[in-house]
Formats: C-alpha cells, sequence, structure tokens
C-alpha cells in the first residue's frame, strides 16, 4: 500500500486529491514545516536523497516528483479515465497539460516567490535596488510567459469543461494547484473567467473537498 | 509525418536525439536566433501560442513542451524500448529521470542563467549589490539542490549505464541534454564521473553524433 508523506502546505495536495479520485487505499503521513523559513523536518528530508514534497513510499520503493508519483499511480491504475489512452482526442491535450505544469508553469510560479522573497529579505538599505533590478526581470521574464500559458488554459477552458476534454483527467489535477498557485500569488483581475469556473467546478468534486479535508489546512499563499 | 522547428541552441536537440535513435521519419526546419539577447525569430514565436522550443508540427497539430512532445512521439512507436513498459524494473527509475529533467533540474539550472544574466546585465555601479544578493540565493536555493540530483544521478550511474537500467530510455535523452548544460552552467570539479562516463557513452553514439550533426553548433552554454 502507498504511503504519501504529506508535507504541510505544499505539492503534495495533488497526490492526495488523484488517490481520492481513483479511490485507491493509501495512507497519509504529515509532516509540519518548522522554523523561521517553513523548512520540511529532518524526518521528511531524509525519507529521500532529494528531500522534496511529494514523497511516497510503497513497500521498499521511495519516490520524489509530482508527475513521477503520477504516472506511478496510473501505472497501477491502467484501465482509469485520468491517464487518456495513446491515440485518443484527449491524450494530446492531457500530455502538454501534465507536462506544461511541471516543466514551464510551477517553475515561473516558483520563480515568482523566490523574487518576492529576495526582495523581502534584502537589509531594508538595499531593497529598493533589488526591487528595481527584480522587478523588471518579473515584467521581463516572468510575466509574460506566465500570461501566455494562462491564455491559452482560458482558451482551453472556453472550449471544454477540463483541459483535457469534457472529464477530468490528471493534467487537470496536476494543473489545478499550479492555477490556485496563480489566483493568488500573480492575479487574475477578473481576465481569466473560464479559469476561475474551472477552480469553481474543481473546489465542488466531493473528492476534491475530501482531499483538503485529509490535507488539513491548505494555504496556496505560504509567503 | 513530423517537423521539429528546431530554434537554434535550444532544447529541441533532445528531439532530434530522439528521432534519430528511434529510426523514424522526420524533417527539420531549422530557425536562427536574432538580435543582442538571442531571441527566437518571430516566425518561430508565432507557431505555437506558448512560442517555446521545442515546437513539433504533425499535419494540423502544433505541440510545444519537451516532455509533452517525448510522449507523443513515443506513443507513435508503442513497441520502443526507450519508454519501459510499466511493471517492469526500469519503469520507476525511468519515470523519476524523465519528469525530475524538466520538472526539477532543468528549472534550477535556468536560474542559474537567470542570476548570471541579471547579475551582468545591471548597471555597472549597482553590480555589486545585486551580485551580493543573487549570489546568496544561488548558493542557498540553487545549488544545494542540484548537488542533490547530481549525486543521485552519480550514485545512479555507478550501478547502472544508462540512468533507467542497461539499456538507453528516453530519460537519458531528456537528462543527457540538462547533464550537457550543468557541466558547463555549474561545473563537475571532477566530483561526477560516472557522470562524465554517461556524457561520454552519450556522445559516442552513432545516433547522437547524427543528432549534432543535423542540428549544426551546439552550444550548451549560450550566455
Amino acid at each position: 500500500m502507498i504511503t504519501l508523506h504529506n508535507l504541510e502546505n505544499s505539492q503534495s495536495i495533488r497526490i492526495i486529491w488523484l488517490m481520492e479520485e481513483l479511490g485507491a487505499e493509501y495512507e497519509i503521513k504529515h509532516y509540519g514545516r518548522a522554523g523561521p523559513n517553513g523548512m520540511a523536518p529532518d524526518d521528511f528530508k531524509k525519507l529521500h536523497p532529494v528531500g522534496t514534497s511529494p514523497t511516497i513510499t510503497d513497500g521498499a520503493l521511495t519516490l520524489v516528483e509530482t508527475n513521477a508519483i503520477v504516472d506511478y499511480i496510473l501505472d497501477q491504475n491502467p484501465n482509469s479515465a485520468l491517464r487518456p489512452k495513446a491515440g485518443s482526442v484527449e491524450r494530446v491535450p492531457y500530455l502538454y497539460w501534465l507536462h506544461a505544469a511541471q516543466g514551464s508553469f510551477q517553475p515561473l510560479l516558483t520563480d515568482t516567490l523566490v523574487f518576492k522573497r529576495l526582495v523581502s529579505k534584502t537589509p531594508f538599505v538595499l531593497r529598493p535596488v533589488i526591487r528595481l533590478v527584480l522587478g523588471k526581470a518579473e515584467a521581463v521574464l516572468l510575466k509574460p510567459r506566465l500570461a501566455k500559458i494562462l491564455d491559452l488554459a482560458e482558451e482551453t477552458l472556453c472550449q471544454s469543461r477540463w483541459l483535457a476534454g469534457e472529464k477530468l483527467t490528471a493534467a487537470d489535477i496536476v494543473m489545478g494547484y499550479c492555477l490556485e498557485v496563480a489566483e493568488v500569488r500573480v492575479g487574475f483581475d477578473g481576465k481569466y473567467p473560464a479559469i476561475e469556473g474551472f477552480l469553481k467546478r474543481m473546489r465542488a468534486r466531493p473528492h476534491h473537498k475530501q482531499a483538503m479535508f485529509k490535507n488539513g489546512l491548505f494555504d496556496p499563499i505560504a509567503d
């Protein structure tokens, strides 16, 4: 049986939601963040050499990296519609959104938070210089790229209920977290009604509600 | 037939190498970078709303995002050993390295380059402050995370010829590029002999040589 090592306020909420959608049996072990920077505790970091969240164990296996865990779990549920079959209409948008979430969108969201923290942690007298340089970098490097992906998600969700078609897939589970983070960290300013509709549908799903309940407090701001 | 829109000095080298390993038929259309910042040209950016490299077209379909393209191509080659089957011994390390390459390792490498460029593009009088703050951020946020993944790759490659076992997989193709970039951008200082052996084996493969030839000049420094 899979154990999800659930680090507080982390990307592992997606794995709980995935397991709930699958109706799979699993255990959750909770780990609170500690210290002024909200670091993962030592017993969490010791689970895997890389020490990131989400982490699962399954017998002797320990696995990290969100999409590796998603694919590993879906391998065990080969008939689930959460991973459209090769050759289906849903397959290409599924592959795009699953991989773009982690390969493009999440890194940009992480950099947005890193830049913000670099400014706030710089000593007061040096802060204006750092704000100037990182503000420009955010405007040139991060925001336009985030906007392109958000625009494409908006266009996609104007045409279909979920990102890969009319049925929920693992791409929605992975992107759903990213879009929640983007809503808080980037702000939508009313420009993305279809994405807001997606987030509403996501939060209304009983399996998502159950996942949030099992996860405990979830705060996508985390700053 | 698939057309790879090959942006000069970009991550699309991996798709050429993948196609060569598969012995698949495909076309390459080359796009040079332009301007002082080496931007992608407009005719490349217009191919897809997100405008990133690699980009492929296949009939009416246009697809971006490295791992989405890798999975799409492997869907068309279902019996290839480049994607180990679910349940095989090779499957779990395959999933880890394929996803970690794009979800963790490449974003850290990109940030290393971004930080370096932010320093070099800051006006001379402000540069020491920016160097101080970003140097510390690199030391705390980027280098330890890069080292953990490199350490794990080294350990893995001490035990097997390729990252997922004795046979080359698409995870090696995706990580191979990252490791070449890391060699130049992070530096190995003789600490990673097994990774250096991997890169040597990679470069010695006839299909890789053919890919480099078809790609034209490849410069992983790109700064």
